[in-house]
């Protein structure tokens, strides 16, 4: 048996999302018939967590397993894997690891990317790729409400399915911050991990605090209260990009 | 009768090119439907040239005339236009212009250019707005050849069909150059005019010279020659950004 460690972009716009599902194409499933073309083996692909409908990776990380020799030639095996895979999903690159290597379980950090079109006219180009806000947004003031969240928290309020966490509902976030250049405004989320739809809900309450209808500090009582309210939406599925695992 | 110029920037991937075609959908009939829609009129949209299947705009200009007073509000008319349209499709400006203004006509001069992804893997989210070439290409070669092919020439060897210009296949060129950043090449091209395909087939000998299957003087030769061959090949439609009309 040898371990594979795959990096994936792609665009998520025309699947159900990255995880298997019933009747919807998947990102994981769409990877897993191409290895069983090109090597003739049914593996599991092991993501390093989820992303949802819409929602694009710059560079998911994943693992699965072959046992015959069929990925020996490793530049062999990503050529002949991207010929058959459609365009919105590319590999970038492959490597062996070792078997105790799971991609989800020994990812030390991850940063996802969000990305906000804040002018009157989304460009047709960017318009899976950017949440579209038209009122002007007060980027220092989303940054101030940032602040407040980094570090470790209960995130319950930031998260769609708080129920959904088995273990726990605490991450530790190292980094969040926001950036504008002209009407594009990127927002970086890093840490140890995230909850269900926590990224999207962190946009979403940022937006709301960008165009004044929340003050930065109410960051502070949000988090606190540990509920999920409409006062935290979540954002559009297309502006969120998972951009980087360290492992 | 009031004459409108608009500003259309496009993502040619789901049109049959920009001109109305029976059984296929153009962006000239999109917009017209929904100038219609807005403004109970029915129009003929000008463009100032045309543009094929998959090649998208920055900024095609167009005029039409309404002889209501629907198209007073300008801003509001953009504003509704821009609703029911499609996302692919967005009006970026709208302005009045005088009745001997024509989108083609008035044109001084146009600007393409031509976007390369020339490395070993195209990125998922350009898929639709590069052409692909793995092959290294010497962009020294390729900005040496496009020297030769600036200034007024018949550019019979460069059109996918000389017979289809009524007039004449002389046109005046006033930029042709590449420039590189990373894996991205791009050709920009300006004149007062350009032929059928003509800077997809400067953009496929470009690519011809890029890898060694033509010398950079052989541009002199073909062109002189009148006549299209294999050796000048149509690029790829998705690179292709008709970028600014000059008036």
């Amino acid at each position: 048996m040898t371990r594979f460690k795959i990096t994936i972009a792609y665009d998520g716009t025309a699947y159900s999302g990255w995880q298997v599902q019933p009747h919807n194409v998947s990102v994981q499933q769409t990877i897993q018939d191409a290895i069983h073309t090109i090597t003739s083996e049914t593996v599991k692909l092991h993501g390093s967590g989820r992303t949802d409908q819409g929602v694009h990776a710059r560079a998911q990380v994943a693992h699965f397993d072959l046992t015959s020799k069929s990925g020996k030639d490793r530049k062999y095996l990503l050529k002949s894997l991207n010929a058959i895979l459609p365009l919105d999903i590319r590999l970038t690159a492959i490597a062996t690891a070792s078997d105790d290597f799971h991609a989800r379980r020994s990812a030390v950090s991850k940063e996802y990317r969000y990305f906000i079109w804040n002018g009157p006219i989304l460009p047709p180009f960017l318009r899976n790729y950017r949440a579209h806000i038209s009122k002007p947004l007060d980027v220092a003031a989303m940054n101030k409400a940032a602040r407040y969240l980094v570090g470790t928290h209960d995130f319950s309020s930031f998260t769609a399915n708080p129920n959904r966490e088995i273990e726990s509902t605490i991450r530790t976030m190292t980094r969040l911050s926001l950036t504008r250049r002209g009407p594009e405004i990127m927002i970086r989320a890093a840490g140890d991990g995230f909850l269900y739809k926590m990224v999207r809900s962190l946009a979403g309450f940022l937006i709301r605090v960008g165009w004044g209808a929340e003050a930065p500090e109410s960051a502070v009582s949000i988090l606190a209260a540990k509920v999920r309210t409409a006062r935290v939406p979540t954002a559009q599925p297309q502006g969120l990009f998972l951009w980087k695992i360290d492992y």
